[in-house]
This record gives structure tokens, sequence and C-alpha cells, in this order.
């Protein structure tokens, strides 16, 4: 089973290191970490550096693709050439899949119109540009198109799709391989869930870190 | 607020990335991935290229020490240059804290000898042969050292000191934006929680993976 992990430059690497955690338990997987181009990226907010070891010219094919988000989609969204691989990866995967901003880049591809989909909660408005019907569900499965929320919620959609790839019994290894057995001690991981102070103020930090980052473009 | 992120090849990638994403929203974060030597280095099982920007030599305090688990920890508990890093830091550091078998590394440095401690569920009696009294926890502080269960725990260990450095909204932000609601579609993440047949494939495959990797070193 060939997995394409997409990484680029400023990516919210949580993103796609969740998804990966769990679905490299799956037996026979294989994790293909693809690029634009060769050489090193740097996550955004956490600074960590990465390698692009292969590039989107190098990959042709996948059984699942996973889109990961974070401040350096903005930078692709116009991106023809990986617009193009999105859409050629696509006609060949059993999976097409997104986590937080990710899914931006799989409606400007043109691959989300007119289904259900989800986001990070701070870019609703840009996805319903790509003619998505925006839904606030942590994980939303359309056909083989899969998206899910903000960051950690790749972890949830990963988990649902080992069970779907390998059965319940290999998700179930897997969750506890990664021992996920989420014990948060506060409970404001939704809009939702927090005090509309709380939300203004993760809305002006995260406003601030994205603009930020870009700058540093 | 300075943040050593150690990084070590063959490490599991979402025991750093998972703390550091949450810790990266405290104003004033500043995340220093350090490790042995500058370069790559990988990790396993998802086979990410990392790089190591900063070496141990060049950073002399934190305010804030995370060390991660993997197969590749198993190569770090005879290196005494490491360990004393560790020792080294650890007298400079406000907290200090591990992820997974990460806490090996702490037991290793004769941090843990006398505490409450825990790790990764399949490690524990590595973990007591330092002296730490294992305790079946998600998140255990005792006094400023904190030590997590496996991989995906350093999320909830990363929120409670977001919490502790910078107060309960600030945590609570800092939840919001990264999306962390979690709601795995099984409820597997620790051995109490599964079938033995499930424990015991699992521990199969943990097993199967450190010894592959460590073949490959």
């Amino acid at each position: 089973m060939k997995i394409a992990a997409l990484i680029f430059d400023k990516i919210t690497v949580l993103d796609i290191v969740g998804p990966t955690e769990l679905l490299s338990w799956v037996p026979g997987a294989e994790i293909i970490w693809v690029g634009k181009e060769i050489g090193p990226i740097r996550a955004a907010p956490t600074g960590l550096s990465l390698n692009v070891e292969r590039t989107i010219d190098q990959v042709s094919s996948a059984d699942v693709l996973i889109i990961p988000g974070g401040p350096g989609v903005r930078l692709l969204l116009k991106d023809e050439k990986v617009l193009d691989w999105v859409r050629k990866i696509h006609a060949t995967t059993k999976w097409t899949t997104s986590v937080c901003t990710g899914s931006l880049l799989l409606g400007a591809a043109g691959l989300l119109n007119g289904l259900e989909a989800t986001t990070h909660w701070n870019s609703t408005p840009a996805l319903q540009s790509f003619g998505a019907k925006y839904r606030e569900k942590r994980v939303i499965p359309q056909g083989k198109i899969v998206t899910s929320a903000g960051v950690s919620s790749g972890i949830d959609m990963a988990l649902w799709l080992v069970g779907k790839i390998a059965g319940d019994d290999a998700a179930r290894e897997a969750q506890l391989c990664i021992e996920y057995d989420p014990q948060p001690p506060y409970d404001a991981g939704a809009p939702s869930k927090v005090t509309p102070l709380v939300l203004e103020k993760a809305r002006a930090n995260v406003k601030d870190v994205v603009s930020r980052t870009l700058a540093g473009a």
C-alpha cells in the first residue's frame, strides 16, 4: 500500500505526522514523502526542518493521498503544477484525504465541487469559495474523498481510514501502538466549546502566525 | 521561553511534534530543535527525514526540555555525552518532560530514581530498571519532571503544561488552534481496553518495528 504524503514549506507538521504515524502500522504500508522540489522545507509554527526526498515528478500514483495544511497551503492554491499532480494522483487512489487547510488544495484542484467537506474552523469561507459544502464535523467521507477538520483531527481521520483499509482490529492495534487514548485536561477543541474571548484570541493568534509566516516567505 | 526539543535518528516523530505544536502557540515560545550532530536523521516507523540544526554542544540551558521516544532511544541509553547533556539542561529548566520511551533517557540519566513515572505500555520493565515507580497514567508530574505515556500522550501532556506555564485560557486557545477535540472511532488506546488478541498483535508489531529499525542502524 503506497501512501503519498505531500509536504511543503510552511506546513503544519502535525497535520501529516498524526495520520502517517497511524498508517505506518498497517501491514505493507509504505509512506512516500513527496514535495515539489528535493531539499529542506520548514514547518510553521514549530520551525522543524524536514527534507523532501521525492518530487511530484517522481510519484505518479498512490493508494492513499494525504494532503496536510498549514500557512504554506496558500502559496500552492494557484500552483498549476501542484494542482495537476493532485488531480493526477487522485485519479489513481483508493482514498484521497486532507487534514486542516489541506482541503483548500483539494478544492483548488476542483475535487470538492458540490461535496460536503471540512477544514480548520478559521478557513471555512475559503473552503466554500471552491464550491464545497462546509459541515462542522471532524471527519467527512464523500466516496473516496475524506476531509478532516483542523490539525489534530487527522489522527481521528487516519484511525477511521485504517479500519476501512485493514479492518477494525487492525485499527485497534494501530491505536494501541500509538497509545491514542486521549485525555485532554481542557475541553476547548472546537469553537462551540469556548468563550467568545478565547475564540477571539485564538483567531487573532492564527491570523498572526499565518501573516508572520507568509511575510517570511 | 526557550523550549529544547531533542531529536535523534529513529525517533517516533509524533512524540515531539504533538507537544511542540501546542507549545508553539504560547506567546514568546521559541522551539530549539537540538540533536547530537548537525545533519539529517530519519523517523521510525514513518521514515520522515528531519534535520538537526543545533547540536547539544550549542544549547546549554532551556526553560522546557522535551525528550521524545522511539526505537532510537535504545541507542542513546549508554551515550554519556547525551546523558550528561540531559542532566546539564535539567539543572536549568523550569520543566523537564518526556513522551513515550523518552522517559527511559531520563531514567538512564538518573533523574527518575524513586519517582513515579510512565512510558509506552510496552516498555514498563525498562523504565522500572532505572528505579522509577511505573504508574499506568497518561501524564505524571513529579515536581518539575513530567513523564507521559506512549506517543500521542505527549499532546495531553503539553496541553496540561501550557496551562501551567501560561494559564487556563492560553491552554484553551492552543487547544482550539490545533482543534484538539478528539473523537476516535475506536476505544482501544490502552492495553486495558483491548482484547488479548489485539494486545498480542500490537506487541508483536511494536517488537517487529523496533527490531527492523535497529537492524537498519
